[in-house]
């Protein structure tokens, strides 16, 4: 460090390229590239915006899919194949992945995401960051923190609450970070709570790596700087994209008048340095895999990511020898992936109408145009196809203009003309599957009922097709689950109110329930609730034992087909002052069985299953009382349920500041204040239950009206017994013994 | 002033009793009441908590009642006759109106409350506060600000954003203080975005006194103080409960310290003594109105209170000779008042079941017990009345112990046993008749559909059993309504996941979307939508013309007997960038009308009828753009419309902050912008629709990215340009030609 000068110093930070830091003696640059679901790298050229050609890559399913597939090894598996294409491009920085939660489902970069709960979110987060590193190349993981929008992403407040921040939106980045060390985070665009992201002291340093223990380094998304002091201050060692000759010059000047203390610009380049000696130390451990291998796994990939939701009468798998009639433009011109810093250049896109067109006696009709052009006669041919077959697939989705990185949608509908489509046809044939393409989630509504059949497809990345292919026709069997409730209206959605924000505001005003944790706590109906998937076969739960560290129960396959089930493990709160989500997912592992076959799933539980973040201590608090753990099929279908009956953690320290119901239900104050009270209540004209009255009302505040203060000269002295651990014992046993 | 020492004036400023202020030379004391609907006096004893016995005095019907009125003058000459009251008790002040809004129909207070509307709360709270003060007696307007519940009253936090504030929580005392000019303003218990209300600079000085122009007195909730300093400083005139020798002390020691400048004091004690000089210069200017005048004046408050929510085959009102089953214990035991400070020791209750007697052929049973005892018998004895009758009226509601003053209810159901007790009469006849007694709402669930008529009596003061009776049999037609929505479920309220909130704090994470502005803009099904109520006649709405200063539309009693009808105004939005609700109620008036009679009303609008809280400038805004002023029956049924268009303000100025959009919607910017970006969009390899990518980033951060800083010099040059208003004129001429 001593040996380079301020002014290298200050270059180092600022990067150097789109892809590129800087470099100094001994300090060779490194280069990144976009990427959670597949390399995006480009040459440095005259492009500016980031959007220049970028080199052929594998396109793996972006992590709607991903996440749908609740699977941690294939997430690794696919992460680690990303890691050898870019050790083959000479990449040493994978931009991914990306780990904010769907707060609602207009996100119109949802697609990059896995989850709305967070648990889902950081194991397959993890699981990625594993699979990357374990090649050597650098993970990011990204958009720290409370980036769920696009709207005025780069400018918004992001105004959430403590509690929610660290139940919802923070517990993915910090399982990451604790367990897989990261090589880097990447800081979000948005303010939080009123400071930016990138100059947020709390978040940057104190959370992240104060408490959580980060020692990687962090890098802003590209353009996120505003202010280069305060955000090097913060903790951000390095901004993106480069050179900022502003931000260099601003952090010179500020060293050279003692703005700055030069110790934090050397934080910073040692960051820096100890990434570079990191990923250059790797050598070429790439796995080499061929393109064939790439595809298969692409393939394998999108399989599983694939979520049956209806299939009346068990029209899939569909039988050999069916006529299927082909409908939809997306059969043959595939939406695979989505818009934005994300898109990948891919290397052999596979649609499904030639895969299929391998497995049955197909006809194809279009449907409907991708550029919205009128499409009635479309649809007549459509009709036609479908009266003529056993069978008619209808390939649905949002067109790529709908949703992308940088905005919202306002709506969670399909479009006009495919509506009309999949009623025509609905209405033509009993036997009408619809495949959907969507990085977010649509409606069903109005057609849901009039189809035997519903695959959700998301965005499944370029060996998609034969995915969908393999699925419909039963080679293999699907086994996605949803990672995001499908609600029936836009409405029903908590965030429908506060989203996106207005005046770059965004209040999360729903708190921790988001999601399912919404729709189970105030019971709202879903169409599809959280972990929800059909497969060809059935599953039963039985012999679920639990305690408060471990829960197994066995799963069987009572079926007559092999099939892949993923066994949910949900925590429903003891009763507490404060108010939690009905139940919450805390465990979960993927499990394949032959027919007839059984298993039994383990699951490791700590206080954070049981936990929640009190803001009082600012802390974890588990109250005492009967918590259910609970094995489901999906958030809503709980199918075993067990009790854990945890301690009650010890009492508050009573003062003048503790509430009337504080002391009512201390042990050793509680006698004493009952009898008085209930000798107050004797003359009290106010009518009501004088109990229910002051019991939230501080004992300081009391002594505000005369003659009550009177009454209640011995508190203090009383108020320090309590106080007393033998004492209140003593206390405690007598008022057992009192209640038997 | 001068005249005063130190320690007089700081005495003068904490009270002296419980309901009385200290003396001094020159400034005798002044007596206060409790007292929205009913006078509570009490004499100075040995009474703690102001919880001895209160002077008899006519209890009204609480507000939940004379809100459900729509009834201005009805409003007006009850509070002039508890004024009335007032001045014979020797009562200078009295402690009402209460305007808080009904966030949540859980709040314990809410009876004391008008509406969960803004516009409906201030217009009948000045209109109290002008009875009450045209006999020259003291209102105080309570409780100031944010206090929308009981849970942890004293020291929790509401979390409310400022446009929530201005647009809900704040007009209803912005209207009564800038119209009316109350003698004081109380404040509330509760901590509005952290700072204490008796503390909180901003809203006692800022806002009340600066922004509004109030030059009363501000008194202290009974106990709210915590601080007396500081409060002193933030506004508070007055302290109560008194004498508060602490605080007393602490002001002293303050000023003699040169911490509190005695200035800060001398202005308390001039307002107080303006107060003082205010109420005793009134002399006896009294109504002397008999006790018999008062009743009846109780009783037409009452009928005007009662809600008739439902009638079918029009049941009601009862004919001659119809033989009448009168179940309920309320029918002989009525629930007219709520608990808490507002409980009036009343002069003479007049119970339902008496008369009813004097108007037909009635039987009585009471049907459940007051203490919750079993009532499977009581029962039994209510069917083989209701058997016996041509009508079953049963009187059903919430047990008094279940909502008060100082707490609030956790759910909306009436009790087991008088449920048990509706579904056996409802089976037994199918002319049942349900009259409910409730200071805040309740579900009519399960049982709405099996009963013939709904009466919402809420809690309707001393007379409200013969005002019950009169609208039973037809001797008044009911012409109540719904100042509040009727949900299905309490899960369908807005503020549902955010009441009473935890750990001393409360986010109003509905924003401004309370009440009928959430069910409506949401399209959430409610029971009874805000404003509904049946009368014995029916109404007709024409000839609506609305501008953006005035609107009339004719009435016409299109029924066969006299009545009453609530004529509501609404205006729905035009299209902004901030979500706003789709309609609000911006104007109504009350018409009695004889058969076939009809009468036009004029409502006057003004530029707030139109506006929203603009959080950008900290000002009221008007966009510009087509408005729909909206006659209706009420929230949800809407029977005339008019479309009113307003300009829109001028454009913003135009900086390196402002946004994409911003500068692509702007005359001058607009079309180079939108050249540049079309040149762009062609290299664009992201996908998406690079436009929309785009539109909500500042221009300062797409200078970020390399190169497109050096394309952008001539940038500045261009928005300096587009500031010029000359320049502006042009382009937007050039720009009208182009697009025709």
């Amino acid at each position: 460090m001593t040996r380079l000068t301020l002014e290298q110093k200050a270059a180092l930070v600022v990067g150097n390229g789109y892809w590129t830091t800087a470099s100094a003696p001994g300090i060779p640059p490194i280069v990144m590239g976009d990427g959670p679901h597949g390399l995006r790298t480009q040459r440095e050229t005259a492009d500016n915006l980031g959007i220049g050609a970028s080199l052929p890559a594998t396109c793996y399913p972006p992590a709607v899919g991903l996440g749908s597939s609740w699977n941690r090894s294939l997430t690794e598996r696919v992460a680690r194949a990303i890691a050898d294409e870019a050790i083959e491009q000479g990449v040493d920085l994978v931009l991914g992945p990306g780990v904010n939660i769907k707060r609602s489902p207009l996100c119109g970069r949802n697609f990059e995401y896995f989850s709305e709960d967070p648990y889902v979110s950081g194991q397959l987060g993890a699981a990625w960051v594993r699979g990357a590193q374990s090649l050597g190349v650098g993970a990011s993981v990204k958009h720290f923190a409370a980036n769920n929008q696009e709207t005025a992403r780069m400018t918004v407040s992001a105004e959430v609450d403590d509690r929610t921040l660290r139940e919802i939106y923070l517990p993915a980045f910090e399982h990451i970070v604790r367990t897989e060390k990261p090589a880097t985070v990447m800081c979000s665009y948005n303010r939080v709570n009123g400071v930016a992201a990138a100059e947020n002291y709390w978040l940057l340093t104190e959370l992240l790596r104060e408490e959580w223990g980060f020692d990687g380094l962090v890098l802003s998304d590209w353009g996120a700087v505003d202010n280069a002091v305060p955000a090097l201050e913060a903790g951000l060692d390095l901004e993106m994209p480069g050179p900022q000759r502003d931000s260099r010059d601003a952090i010179l000047a500020a060293v050279r008048s003692g703005e700055l203390d030069e110790s934090v610009l050397d934080r910073a380049v040692a960051r820096l340095s100890s990434l570079v000696e990191h990923v250059h130390s790797r050598g070429h451990r790439g796995d080499h895999l061929s393109l064939a291998e790439r595809q298969r796994l692409a393939r394998d990939a999108a399989i599983e990511s694939i979520v049956l939701l209806r299939n009346e009468r068990g029209l899939l798998p569909l039988r050999p020898g069916t006529r299927v009639a082909v409908i939809g433009e997306f059969a043959r011109t595939p939406r695979f992936q989505g818009a934005g810093s994300s898109q990948v250049n891919p290397t052999n896109v596979e649609a499904a109408l030639p895969a299929m067109e391998q497995l049955a006696d197909v006809t194809f009709s279009p449907g409907y145009y991708l550029d919205e052009r009128d499409n009635t006669s479309l649809i007549e041919d459509a009709v036609r196809s479908a009266r003529d077959a056993d069978v008619a697939v209808l390939f649905i989705g949002l067109p790529p203009m709908e949703e992308s990185e940088g905005f919202d949608r306002d709506h969670l509908d399909l479009p006009a003309d495919q509506l009309a489509l999949i009623a025509a046809v609905a209405a033509a044939t009993a036997n009408t599957v619809v495949v959907l393409s969507n990085g977010g989630v649509v409606t069903v509504e109005p057609w849901h009922d009039s189809v035997a059949s519903i695959v959700e497809g998301w965005l499944l990345g370029q060996a998609g097709g034969p995915a969908v292919a393999d699925v419909l026709f039963g080679v293999a069997a699907p086994s996605g689950r949803l990672a995001e409730s499908i609600p029936f209206r836009l409405q029903d959605n908590p965030s429908y109110l506060n989203f996106p924000g207005e005046n770059d505001v965004v209040r999360y005003g729903e708190g921790v329930f988001v999601g399912y944790r919404y729709y189970e706590s105030a019971e709202v109906a879903v169409r599809y609730p959280f972990g929800f998937g059909l497969g060809y076969t059935d599953f039963e739960f039985s012999d679920l034992v639990a305690t408060r560290s471990s829960a197994s129960v066995r799963v069987t396959n009572t079926g007559d087909r092999a099939g892949s089930h993923v066994v949910q493990l949900y925590v429903a709160p003891a009763p507490s002052h404060v108010s939690r989500p009905r139940r919450e997912l805390k465990g979960f592992e993927k499990v394949t069985l032959g027919p007839g076959e059984s298993a039994v799933v383990d699951f490791v539980l700590d206080s954070r299953s049981f936990a929640y973040w009190d803001t009082l201590t600012g802390g974890w608090l588990v109250p005492g009382g009967q918590y259910s753990v609970e094995i489901g099929h999906n958030a809503r279908d709980i199918a075993l349920r067990a009790d854990v009956r945890l301690p009650a953690p010890p009492p508050r320290r009573l003062s003048l500041d503790s509430r009337v119901s504080e002391l009512i239900e201390h042990p050793v104050t509680g006698p004493v204040l009952s009898f008085a009270m209930r000798r107050a209540e004797n003359a009290n004209e106010l009518g009501g239950n004088l109990f229910d009255m002051v019991a939230t009302v501080p004992v300081r505040r009391l002594l505000r009206f005369p003659g009550v203060g009177e009454q209640m000269r011995q508190l203090p002295l009383l108020l320090s017994l309590a106080n007393n651990p033998v004492i209140r014992a003593v206390a405690s046993w007598f008022g057992k013994r009192r209640r038997p």
